[in-house]
């Protein structure tokens, strides 16, 4: 669905400098751009390879225009990314696919299923459960007993929703997630760990988006919650009675321990370890790869292995490779520095 | 399936303090539950939620009796966990599905198929696969040529059992499971990686539970084991030829490299990554993240990275946060303490 | 298919110092080699357990036999690695299955299916798929709308290709990956995660393996791209726009952030994480459970967190664990020391 730069332009609230005549069809990096294309400079490293890009205009940030080639065609916006993603719906429309439910697919008698549904070939819903109106549930999807899902959600092929689960409207689910497994509970008796059975829910808010293979197992007891507006990448572990609040950020392969909140806003950094029954407070932030074990509170910033403030971590991390001659030094009586002098 | 507090405490042994006739029919928690429920405390720092709470009664351990708000309604038990999984036997006592084979499920004319045996919609038994008696698989599971599955056993839905695995009696495989897949393993011949043919087995146990997506690798030759009632959970990888022991609890999105050993009542925690080849003795922990490339003897507690005994790798961390203090000190000629005095 | 020793010796160039005219039928470790068995010797440590090995010979670099009990069977190669591949595509050679589509498979009228491909039960191959001839797609796979795979392809059990794949020729793909899910990509606007529709596509080279469960996400504009010939263990996370270039060896667990480019040849150690927008030069080695944060120069070997020159690395861990003796010192005014004089 091809545009001009001036509809472009006007859909993004940007000051065009650029042929508003002049037609796109796509968007793409600069190194691989047509001059069909419109590009994105994010940052004045990539500023250099303006030049050589053949794209017919390129989206910028207000404040790196000044970095540009001089002569080179452009959009000027207050948030690129902001702009890159209105482009994108402008240019790469997607249609849902046709309502209607796939001759292979077994659904319950009991199950009720909205209008405008579309169920792929070999899929499973099972008793009770409900799927809202304009639901798209992809091929070898497993919607357990009594599930629910909120209308206008996407389940992408081979996802599990295990019985009782509840998705909210407008999730996007991505292929292979599992959705409301057992959590990991065993009683110690006799040196044998029995099985506490997992009666508790799988609760997820309207607006989620979870990566693929991801696993959120449902509550022991009482649920596990993941707040509306919140986005999970891949391959992301979130365990039983996790609460997570709104608009929470999850980058992949995070680990989020039992009975652990995280308060609405907090992102939590790519393979970062959460231990349980903690509480990472509203906004926090935790640094890729941090081993958390403790609360943090409200609006702090944590990174490093157990996790401290980022800066106490950083100056830390930063003395420590200032260590092996700050010992070869004092061995040798001299004066002791800071490496740096 | 509702039961009275007298009945309640004396299927779990406990010293009742409150009116035995009540009748509860769930398990809550303290913040949710409402009077047909009972609830738990297994800290004191919940035991002050429990006065606002509309539970029944609590179970609690006998130790915690006393930070109990007067007046409340309790069941001191010894282990609280323990109670808790007898307590929620008798009151979500699980209907195991009928028995049958759903007629879309696809089972091979050699396989063999016990008694009250259960195959969801969509399933595979390929050839010569046994399933032992009252086995339950659940929709969209491939059961490989010539693989194994012991009596009682349960697997959810998109598990993958490659040829030839086996499986013990009375396990539970969450969905997503990948059992017996190729391990990792190439020959550089001239440059390229030539991939050498993994031709071992993959054994698991009686009464082993594998959480949702983890994988458990084939050997290349000879057999990856996990032993009987061991636990794993959730996106762990357990590399080939890796044996694990007995009574083993392996946490979420650890990954154990080939031909490593886990010896019998060893913990690993969350996120542990262990080097190949190496031995973990029996009863040893290691902690959450640590990395491990070391042996680690009997009944030993590792942490960090590289993994060193727990206490000394406290001793080292708590150094490092008063290493940027002592630097400083030392650069202005003072006299260095620890930073705590 | 049984060998003499003869012919596995001229099979892989070795020395043969045991009786050509005994025939083998199978490879396996030293603690369990029957007779029928020939086994392997890779390290000097193992080298004790040949003595009680019932094994008919042993495969051995030339270095390691003066090693060797006096008396064992050997067969001496330059590397046993390659050898024992060789012997195993030789015992164990591999039957592909009968060519044809299963009568349950969901096949499009417009996808183009090549000569001698076999289709499980329960696959779906969507519009304009084109599966090269030799694919091998085994069961409840989705080969989305246009997704292309090259010949001689394997794709094992639920399998998700996102429309649009590519995947190159003599590739094998596990059980659970899913190749093409979208990109982690949000524009804030107004403290709502608004998704960045995710248009680019996801392209794997040839002779590329993927573990089980692992994930690689399609670019967001521009394509993600794996190299020929590289190899990735399961439960990795490749991010959306990553470039891994050919030969790549990529262990289980890793994860690496969008936009990202690995050169040829580098190897990322278990469970490492790579940040976004950085470069991996060729060749370079990133160690197990690193947290790589700034480019790495080609040839480097880099690990800790943050990841630094790995020499730099193992001098800092070693000061650190010799810190809490030094600040005992200092504290007490007496000599500093390194902690092992």
């Amino acid at each position: 669905m091809p545009h001009s730069l001036r509809s472009i332009a006007e859909r993004v609230d940007a000051d065009l400098h650029a042929d508003p005549d002049v037609t796109i069809s796509g968007v793409a990096p600069l190194d691989t751009a047509s001059p069909d294309d419109i590009s994105l400079v994010v940052s004045a490293r990539y500023a250099d390879l303006v030049g050589s890009s053949a794209a017919a205009a390129v989206l910028v940030g207000r404040k790196l225009v000044e970095h540009l080639p001089e002569g080179t065609p452009y959009l000027a916006v207050d948030d690129p990314h902001v702009a890159l993603r209105l482009v994108l719906l402008a240019l790469y429309p997607e249609a849902p696919p046709e309502p209607g439910v796939h001759p292979s697919a077994v659904v319950a008698e009991s199950a009720e299923i909205g209008a405008d549904v579309s169920v792929g070939p070999f899929s499973v819903i099972e008793e009770k459960a409900v799927l809202g109106d304009g639901v798209v549930v992809s091929s070898h999807v497993r919607v357990g007993r009594g599930a629910r899902v909120g209308g206008g959600t996407l389940i992408h092929a081979h996802v599990t929703l295990y019985p009782g689960t509840e998705l909210g409207r407008d999730c996007i689910i991505h292929s292979g997630c599992r959705l409301g497994a057992d959590g990991f509970g065993y009683a110690l008796t006799g040196g044998r760990h029995e099985k506490i059975p997992q009666v508790g829910g799988c609760r997820i808010g309207d607006e989620v988006e979870i990566g693929a293979n991801s696993t959120v197992d449902r509550g022991s007891i009482g649920d596990t919650v993941v707040g509306s507006g919140s986005k999970i990448d891949n391959l992301a572990h979130i365990g039983h009675n996790v609460r997570i609040g709104e608009r929470v950020i999850v980058v992949a392969q995070v680990g989020i321990s039992g009975s652990t909140t995280v308060g609405e806003g907090a992102v939590l950094g790519g393979q970062a370890g959460i231990g349980g029954h903690l509480s990472i407070g509203p906004g926090a932030r935790v640094g890729a790869q941090a081993g958390v074990t403790a609360d943090v509170p409200a609006g702090q910033t944590v990174s490093g292995y157990p996790a401290r403030p980022h800066r106490e971590a950083l100056r830390a991390q930063a003395a420590l490779f200032r260590l092996p001659q700050l010992l070869r030094q004092l061995r040798e009586g001299g004066k002791a520095g800071d490496g740096t002098s």
